[in-house]
Order: structure tokens, then sequence, then C-alpha cells
């Protein structure tokens, strides 16, 4: 194995950053997409420069998706999930069912096995919280009754999401058991609620103590150390490592020391998030992409696009802009190539799959822009006249 | 290879934190000590949970000694350097000097072949930057004219280490040559001067356009990718990655960007450093220190010490604290660490060696402090008497 890795982390880092920005100010799209057309550019598609299966790349691009599921456990305030109402709720449920249904249709009617089609359709799921608050952020909508709906939406169904891959990676390593189902997804359900549990108990206390130490950094590496273990917790119980990144992040969102910690975590992943979404893209194989692959990748982004805005169509409630919500809900991200990622490393997807994944994600967070500034626009018209 | 390196990362940095805390606390003893002994416990020779060979920890270490030097450089004024007068330089050249003559002496009489021989002297020649200035704060001392003539001479021979380094390892792998030594040395010079002029002149036009730029954490990760990208290029042209990140660093300090990346630098240093001694600690073979290792060991400790005292002693000048300036100059640290890290990647030496030198890298740093605090109360107490 190669083991010069700091020429290839200095070009995806430089590239992560200078595409980002290019596609940040010119095509007005969130940097995660550079990084990830980065990733294709330097990785064997193109380059080669950047070999996505080499061990001690996967391992930085597995620190890299544990920094990232704890920053957006950081950010996930409990409470607001349980207060974001009804419509949240149901956005959320409503887009991670009918996508899976949806998805496992159509992963069959392509031919594959049902254990697998049921990961497929479980990677599209989970709306990208992280992009869906950069285009509202970009359209100036954040402080809408949409889109706070919309992000709760987002957040909600990657909480379903993480539970979905729990079952399903458990799933398509055996033959189909509805007691596998029921037992892997108690074992997500127990392992998130009790570390929420025990962690708002024991986290107080860690950080007082960390905060009374004189050793450079006690703090923001207690919170580090934190995340690490609690992340193998769930990699010991047949768990995704970031399932408990974000447990831990979930656990550490309301101390009061976050302050104090938060800053420094974020530089941390300040390097290795970007460096997670540019491996991603260099794990993938261009040429894997077939014209009939490219097919069904299309197929999917058209049905993983009306799932969303299905769910988004059918939220109760009056004077709400349900196609601004459906079309909000479109953009697959993180939790998406998290599948993609895992389902790779544990040979649970072919290289086609991997492929049709990423693609997916790209495609979907290109067109929701300019499609939700239409919606938007339709439903302010629509508003500004009053109702006869 | 064992590709699970969560569980070992939150162990090593929690053990790291907690005995580190516990040393500096109650031993009055830098961190480092404490990582180093962690690596130890945790390593193979007693509870053997991490691997120190596990290629993915190694090239984590590495990532760890390149934020090292990084932060060591970005500490380092050039200019301050070139005024901080003549008695640096005499002590760190002394120094360097008698340590590297006597060592070799002893090495031979040891029985190790020259080049090899060589290689350990050299290891032995600086004194650590960052061990020292603990241990002269520790006494509330930094501020006196002997602490400012030693930290001086600490960052000199950190750098003729680095020098000394290249053209040691180049050596060891290749029969000795005068042609050799001179290749080595000047490639090491040139890099070295060639990447400070070129990069005082490139940086601040790399950082005023990071500056720029919109997206997250541009102008910190510029400053990643400058220092990564050096150690790639000193890594091509045959040098340790690590004089790179150092000339990187170099070429920092004096931006006026410095005070936007550098706690960003230094948050994920927070991380990846201790790695980096915990990892050398759990390389250690302590099997391998039989009682004829563990007394050539000894002979090294004494020979090192006495090396550095003399060059305080010969040290020109009125008013002086010799024997303050010598016995500060006594502890080893972090260059000899990564002599020893890459003569065991490089196998360039034996366990026995590595851990001889992991051994004097301890015992420096724990007599010291008692042997400056007499050293101090005798100078002070001369010093207080009127001449006669």
């Amino acid at each position: 194995m190669d083991t010069h890795i700091l020429l290839p982390i200095a070009l995806m880092l430089a590239g992560a950053k200078i595409l980002g920005e290019a596609s940040e100010r010119f095509l007005k799209m969130p940097a995660v997409l550079a990084e990830i057309v980065v990733g294709i550019v330097l990785g064997k598609s193109v380059f080669g420069v950047v070999d996505g299966g080499n061990l001690i790349l996967q391992a930085i691009a597995g620190i890299g998706a544990v920094f990232l599921l704890f920053e957006v456990g950081l950010e996930c305030d409990l409470d607001e999930i349980f207060r974001v109402g009804f419509q949240s709720l149901w956005v959320a449920i409503a887009g991670v069912t009918i996508t899976i249904g949806s998805c496992v249709v159509a992963a069959r009617f392509l031919g594959h096995p049902s254990s697998q089609a049921l990961f497929i359709a479980a990677a599209f799921a989970s709306t990208s919280v992280g992009i869906t608050a950069r285009v509202f952020s970009d359209l100036s909508a954040l402080q809408t009754r949409e889109a706070r709906i919309v992000l709760g939406a987002a957040v909600v169904d990657d909480v379903i999401g993480l539970i979905v891959l729990a079952i399903v990676s458990g799933l398509a390593t055996t033959t189909f058991a509805v007691s596998d189902v029921f037992r892997t997804s108690s074992f997500a359900i127990i392992f998130l609620v009790g570390a929420v549990v025990i962690g708002r108990i024991a986290t107080p206390l860690l950080l007082k103590w960390a905060r009374k130490m004189k050793t450079r950094a006690a703090v923001s590496m207690a919170a580090v150390v934190l995340c690490m273990l609690m992340a193998s917790v769930a990699e010991m119980v047949q768990l995704a490592p970031i399932i408990g990144a974000f447990a831990a992040g979930v656990v550490l969102a309301k101390t009061q020391e976050k302050v104090r910690f938060e800053e420094k975590v974020k530089s941390i992943g300040d390097m290795f998030v970007p460096l997670f979404f540019v491996i991603v893209g260099a794990r993938m194989d261009l040429s894997a992409l077939t014209p009939s692959v490219a097919l069904s990748a299309l197929l999917f982004v058209v049905i993983a696009c009306a799932a969303k805005v299905i769910a988004g169509l059918s939220v109760p409630g009056k004077g709400i802009g349900r196609w601004v919500v459906g079309v909000g809900m479109i953009p697959r991200g993180e939790v998406s190539l998290i599948f993609a990622s895992i389902g790779q490393t544990q040979h649970l997807i072919s290289p086609a799959i991997y492929a049709s994944i990423v693609f997916v994600v790209i495609a979907t967070t290109f067109i929701t822009p300019p499609i939700l500034k239409l919606a938007t626009l339709r439903f302010e018209r629509q508003a500004s006249v009053p109702a006869t």
C-alpha cells in the first residue's frame, strides 16, 4: 500500500477549496458538490493521483464522516425537534416512507435482490440538512415557515436514515428475516436512546472535570474522545460508527462547555470533512456509469425527487407553500454518501450502484436551486393575491 | 490490517490527557512524557490494544509529526534567531558538535557500524524547544538571560538537527561517502533556503487570495495545504517531510494572516500531536530493553547530558550562569523521537536502538528539572554575593 499520503491530502484539500469557492461564487452551488467532483477528477476515473481504495485514505474518510455527523449532532437541538411541530414530522416520515417504498419497487424492477434493493432505497431516504440549509440561505429564505418545516424534517429524516442504515446494512449481509429487522432496529433505537440518556447525565460531569484540567486542549479533546468512544461502541454493537458520533454530538449540543470546544472541533472538521467528500468522489468509477446504469440512475433521480415533492404536497395545514416544502426536501447528501461508502467498504453494493448513488446526490443538489426559486416565486405571487 | 482505529484513537487521546494532566499536576513534568508512557502501556509491551505497527496509525503519527514541526516553525521567528546573539549560536553549535562527536565514539565503541553510529549520535543532537521552555517556565525563569540563551540555542539546534537528519538518513542507507554528505546537505540547505525565500514571496499572495474566498475555512486550509505541499516536496527530494512542514511554518510565521489560522491549525495539532507521541511510545518494545541495551542507553544518557553541559560551560561572556545554560540544554524531545520514528520506519535502526532513543528522551526530561533548580539556586547565590 502506498503510504505517501501527504501529497494526495494536499491536492484534495487544495482542489476542494479552489473548486468549492468557484462553485459557490459562480454556480451558486454548495461546496460539497465541488468536493465530490474534485474527487472524481483526482480519482481513478480521470487523473488517478488519489487512490480511493487506499486503506489509509479510507480511514481518513472515515474520520471525516465521524466529524461530519458529530457536527450535525452538535447543531441538532433535540428540544427544538420535539417542538418543531407536526408538519416537519409529517414531511420527514412521509418522505422517507414514499422514497423507500418507490425506490424498492424501482430497484426490484431493475433486477436487484430484495435486501440490496432495500439498501439502495434507504440510501435515498434522507434529505441533506447541510445542502438544504445552504440552498434556502442562498434564496434569503431561511426564516420562512417553509424553510423551517424543511430543515426540521431534514434533521428528523437524518435520524430515521441512520436507524434505517443500521437495519439495512445488517440485513444486506444476511438473508431477509423479520426477526433481524426487529433485532437491529431495537439495537439502534436502544443505542441512540441509551447513549443520549446516559450521555446527558455523564457528559456534564466529564466536561466539568476536563474544564478543571490544566493540560492543553483538555475540553475539546474530551469532546473528541467522547465522540470517538461512542462511535466505537456503535461499531461494536454492529451499527455504523457515525451513529455514535451523531449521538455524541446530540449529547454535547446542550452543554455549557459547547462554546469552549465547538470552534476547535470544527477546525478539525474543516480539514477532514472535505476529505470525506473528496475521497467519496475518488472512489467513484466513472466507467461503471454505463448507459444502462446511467439510465437507471436517472430513474432514481426522478423517483427520489417525486417522492419528496409528494411528501411536501401531502403536508396538512393552511397557507403552506407545499411545492416549496416538497422541492426543498429534494437534495440528498451526506447520509446517502455514507450509505454508498459503507456499502462499498462492506461489499454490499457494486461499483455501478456506488456510482448511481453519487450521481443521484450530484443531480438532486444541482436541480434543486432553480426549481426552488420557481416554486418560491409562484408561492409568493399566490400568497400576495388576496383570497377571493 | 486492522482498520478499526476509532477505539485506539479514543483510548490514546483519553490516556494522553488523563496521564498528561496527572504528570503536569503531581510530577510537574511536561505532558509529552506522559504521552510516551501511555503509548508504552497501550502498546505491545503491556496491554497490546494499540498496534504501533499498523500502517493507518503510522500515517496518523506522520500527520502528527508534520503538525508538530509546523507549529514549531510557526513559533520560530527567523529575525529573532538572527538577532539572538552570539551565545545561543555558540551553545547550539558546540552542543550539537560535542554530542554528535562523543556519541559517535560511544556508538562505535558499542559495536555499531559507522553510518548507524552517526544516525544514533545525530538523534541526540537537538535539545527540545518545547520541553526546555516548559521546564524554565515551571521555575518562573523564562525571562532570565540564561533561559533566552537556551531557548534560542534550542531553536537553532532544531534547524541543525533537521539538516543533520537529512544527511544521516540518506547516509544510513548507503555506504559512507563524503560526496553523499555534500550532496544531501546541499539538498537540505538549498531546500530550506529556497522554500523560505520563495515562500516568503509567494505566501502573502496565496493568503491574500484565500482571505478573499467565501468558502469555509479558506485561510486555515490554505495554510494546511501549504504545509502538506512543502512536506511532500521535501519527501520528493529525499528529505524528511517534517523539514518541509517546518519550513512552511517559518514562512507563515510572519504573515499578517497568522492570527486567522493559528488557532485553527493548533486545534488540529491538539488531536494529532499527542497521537504522534503516544504512537511513538506504542512502537517501543520494552522487551528490547535488555540489561545490556539498558546499560548502553544509560551510557548515552550520561554522554548526552555531559555534552550539553560542556557546551553550556564553554559559552563566552561575563556573568552568565553557565551551569544553568548547560543543564537547561539537556532535555531531548521531538527531534530525537522523529529520528527514532523515521529510523524504524526505514529499517535503519533496530528495536533495541529505538528503545534506547525513547529511553534517553524520557530520562533526560526527567532529570532536568531538579538539576536545573539546583543550578539556578547556586547561580543566584553566587550572583548575590558581591565580588571580593
